[in-house]
């Protein structure tokens, strides 16, 4: 089974919301992600990324500034530039970036080496601390990036500069006597390294891949045997000396992959690496490695996932819990953790063909990958919390990660340029190329060139329920069009040139397969009833409570609408729901609204009372998409609701 | 208005329960806290206290070990033993106390100075860190040490050292320009000051206790003068550099205490410092004292209070949060913060004669302060979370301070020892006499001489509702009486030698006042209806729940009764109780069942479920009292249960 990924030069969004979010990427985003790269933004945390790729080259005078990783805030810029100038040519742009290339050129040592941190600070101590430092997962991001120009532009120079730096990784990590058995505490390049194969053909890149993903979790432990030749020196005292050294499942290295059957540890390392085996075990046919993702997936997504597509219920560690814990106001689920889950689901449908796969990618990115970003572009949520109490933030100290709006920028920057690279390259993400089948994972109006197909798919998904595949193009033999039928919807109809058409229903798809002429039309109909959903028996934050979702969209109450005090909502068992067009910060999107009721004890100063009989307020509810909460100030916000 | 305190050489405590517990403090608690300061329990974490004064003392080679503070251990313990002899003669536990209070002396330098840490470990550095390093507050225990075993035993021996002491400290600390213009980080020398001053008369001691508090909060801030003395050095790095000492709030030294509203910071130490305020306020007659009392005991009341009479909503500093702000299962609520809660209860009832601060304190004393130890004795909780899942404590940091059973000791033994002091100083409590009137706050069985009244309070409550007051000697002269309705009781009755007398109500409680006789009974009956008690409104964390209690004692759901999963059991309003006797570990104590709803949606694979029609199961609730949870094993625990 062949599966071809989507070439973006011929992929063009004209989604009405997503083709908004793209034009924000373009318009807004990239220039100020570029200001702030350059410490142009007098009011946000400095970044310095670029000035420390100056003083690495030579360039300039000073000293490193920023996260070990700070490099990759860069090689995500770059990415999400390469992906936007396919979408609309920019030849200022263009210029910039290529001068970046240039200087990132000039950063890289004689030997492939490129990473400014250790280059500028510390250059003797090179891939002495693979469990704590990032160089991997640096190389790997400029991989991708890397990869990405390439891809979009045609142009090799970046790609030369990440091909030297792997072939310089390649002869410093491996098996032999005379190599580093190590592997990176944060993955990334385990994925970056079988893209570069994809493109290269150079199938040293894939081995290396398999060595970082196979030797994971090995005893003698990596962690331990380098920090022995290090003297026992550690880079993060963030929570005890060595934590990151000693915690191996914070990094997913307590156990070989093939024994492991959570997730667990840091959620954007969990992703990144599970994205990186996928891949692996479809290009090498290798069943373990295929049925250690459908394992680890299944977990996550049966026990640890947030009903918004966010993942890590935990500040400490930005990390996973256990099974069945997700708190509502203390959540972390990380803007980038479900970037990563994109990127996990995405390779996860190429090696299955399974749509629940992109069941939970749709919901990633309409919700917290959407959430993450502010409509204005310009402010971002680093943590996704599904309920917020501003009054209480600043006083109880469980609250120190969440923010109640938006925040301009991050000393650690890592999701703001990680949602820009999602949202240009979402071409990646609505097709799947197997053999000469093209699956529908995601209905975001575009034009796409797929092989000998071309497709037109028209809609205003997910704020209306009908799609409009046209065929533009199509060669003169059979091909199949396999739509996915969403998982909140349960019935849903299709035609083709207005005849009902059954198809074939595989693993979630509607298999459409004809020879298809110019001009047919394919035409889906999604109806999106109100759908009320509630947790798991075990999942105790939300037992009593529900959540509103219409599409793959989840609701939530703000106080902008609601007023203050939402704990004290109720959403009735029998109430329906109407629609309303938002407005202002809103337009475009439908908000909801049903009748609800206040539900309050007589108002008494004591702080607890005796017996006394509820009063019970009829009220409006109404329910906005949750990924637009926070774009109209400072107020309280929950997803879930009590009904009784 | 005269108090006089209840000379406890007069107490005896022979109620079932509290004589039970205080029992457990003579034959365990004291005896295994004594093994503890010296280290012969294998298990536990080491304590070293005694040894810190032998080394003090010069007469045993080493160094300090433990925290700043672990002297405190040593006066909590001795303070316990004192109260403890009074109940029941114990000559050679005596004989130990007086070998420690001699070790005591060896150790206290000659200017009076008496702090190990310092002694041993930095002499040069006494008096240069009021801000962190405890020396007051450790100086404030060994006082009221010396205090209770001369109240206690008559000898004057450790008076004596906390006389010298407090006489050094004197002189160190005060307005002229020639002393220092400081007070304590951790406040405790306050109250114990001004009861040095009632037990010598010693003006000085009442104007140093002024001095201390009136200071407080001034600016410039005397926590910087001293860190700039210091060169900016800092002691506790546990929330960043510096930290207790910028944050001025912890300590409640960021205002004068005229201007603060709220109760804010550390809980223990915010308690200790309103104790020590409430005493002044009344002996000084000093009004705006106690408004500053009067308004912050109701900000702490009405807004920031357990149901169980804990205080400290998190755990970050040990502190209070903000109003309203009072979450189940990330509670910190310490043990000693509800001893010293007790204490500003037991003063605020001496200055004001109204029984809503008793309501306050039996509520602390019925569940948190007994709560903090097992029914073992030896076994204790730090924190007392309102609701526990076991299974998620270790996965989820947001309850790292959190434990499911009780522990055997802890490296800052704060609570033991505070517990046992509490528990065997009960008389202070019960009864506060003003002027010519007692007033029963407690209906804890006791034989007690009350200057020339002596009464015998029967009962056993609080299992049973009755309660007689039996007046074993009295003057020739009218004497006040005044009993407690108790807030939790709507309904009481009271009849004196048979008669019913409705006697003067006066700040909720009844007064009665006559000549009594010896052998006059007076005759109490507090139904123990099962109350239904509901959060105010803005108490989110309860918002569609409820609490049950009877008496004063608040109940919980466990596991060991009712299984696992118990977010998904209700209790609907209209379920009536029935009670239960408890056996094995709770023998002795009423049990509470009702019918209730097993609530939880069909078994689905799936985290998130559409649609579906829970299912709801019969089941019969068993609550048990919450002082008494997790004597059974771990396993889960909540106050709060759902009613729809």
């Amino acid at each position: 089974m062949q599966v071809h990924e989507v070439n973006l030069q011929g992929c063009v969004i004209d989604d009405p919301l997503l083709g908004q979010y793209q034009a924000l990427v373009r318009d807004v985003v990239i220039p100020y992600q570029w200001a702030a790269l350059n410490d142009q933004i007098p009011e946000a945390e400095p970044s310095h990324a670029i000035d420390n790729f100056r003083i690495a080259a030579g360039q300039k005078e000073g000293t490193f500034y920023g996260m070990v990783f700070q490099d990759s805030d860069v090689a995500k810029w770059l990415e999400a530039v390469a992906w936007s100038l396919v979408q609309q040519p920019d030849p200022g742009l263009e210029k910039t970036a290529d001068e970046v290339i240039a200087l990132i050129a000039a950063a890289q040592q004689a030997d492939g080496y490129l990473n400014t941190w250790f280059t500028v600070k510390a250059p003797e101590q090179r891939w002495s601390n693979l469990a704590e430092c990032h160089e991997l997962y640096c190389a790997g991001h400029l991989i991708e990036a890397g990869v990405a120009w390439f891809g979009a532009t045609g142009k090799r120079q970046l790609l030369e500069i990440v091909c030297k730096l792997a072939d310089h990784i390649d002869q410093m990590f491996g098996p032999e006597p005379d190599q580093l058995q190590g592997y990176p505490g944060h993955p990334e390049i385990e994925l970056a390294l079988v893209r570069l194969y994809e493109v290269t053909q150079e199938q040293r890149y894939l081995q290396l891949a398999r060595f970082f993903v196979e030797q994971r979790g090995a005893q003698p432990h990596y962690y331990d045997i380098e920090s022995d030749r290090r003297g026992g020196s550690y880079f993060w005292p963030v929570h005890g000396p060595a934590w990151m050294i000693k915690d191996k499942a914070y990094s997913q290295a307590h156990l070989p992959l093939a024994q492991q059957n959570t997730a667990t540890g840091h959620a954007v390392r969990f992703v990144y690496l599970l994205a990186g085996v996928a891949h692996l075990a479809r290009l090498c046919g290798d069943e373990e490695k295929r049925q250690t993702c459908v394992r680890l997936w299944q977990n996550m997504v049966e026990r640890q996932l947030y009903i918004t597509g966010g993942i890590g219920a935990q500040s400490h560690g930005e990390s996973f819990s256990t099974d069945y814990d997700l708190p509502n106001d203390t959540a972390y689920a990380e803007s980038c953790a479900s970037v990563g889950l994109m990127m996990f689901a995405r390779r996860m449908i190429e090696l299955e063909g399974e749509s629940h796969y992109a069941d939970v990618m749709e919901k990633a990115l309409y919700n917290t990958v959407l959430g993450g970003m502010a409509l204005d572009g310009k402010h971002y949520f680093y943590v996704n919390p599904l309920e917020v109490h501003p009054a209480t933030l600043a006083s109880n100290h469980i609250h120190d990660h969440v923010k109640p709006v938006r925040q301009r920028w991050f000393g650690c920057a890592c999701c703001p340029p990680n949602i820009a690279r999602l949202l240009t390259s979402l071409g990646h993400y609505i097709y799947t190329r197997r053999d000469d089948v093209v699956l529908v994972n995601l209905y975001v109006g575009n034009v796409t060139t797929l092989g000998d197909l071309r497709l037109h798919l028209h809609g205003n998904y997910p704020q209306q329920e009908n799609i409009r595949i046209v065929i533009e193009a199509a060669p003169d033999a059979p091909r199949g069009i396999a739509l996915r039928i969403p998982d909140w919807c349960s019935n849903a109809t299709w035609t083709v040139n207005g005849d009902e058409l059954s198809g074939e229903h595989i693993k979630g798809y509607v298999h459409l397969r004809r020879v298809w002429r110019a001009g047919d039309e394919i035409s889906l109909h999604l109806p999106m009833a109100v759908r009320r959903v509630y947790g798991h028996p075990q999942l105790r934050h939300v037992a009593g409570k529900v959540a509103v979702q219409r599409g793959p969209l989840v609701y939530c109450l703000e106080q902008a609408d609601n007023g203050p005090a939402l704990h004290n909502l109720r959403l009735p068992p029998d109430s329906v729901f109407g629609q309303l067009a938002g407005e202002g910060a809103l337009a475009g999107l439908v908000l909801l609204q049903a009748k609800g009721l206040k539900h309050a004890r007589p108002s008494h100063t004591a702080l607890y009372a005796y017996d006394t009989t509820p009063q019970t307020t009829p009220v409006s509810l109404i329910f906005i998409p949750w990924f637009a909460w926070a774009n109209r100030g400072e107020g309280e916000m929950c997803v879930w609701v009590r009904e009784h």
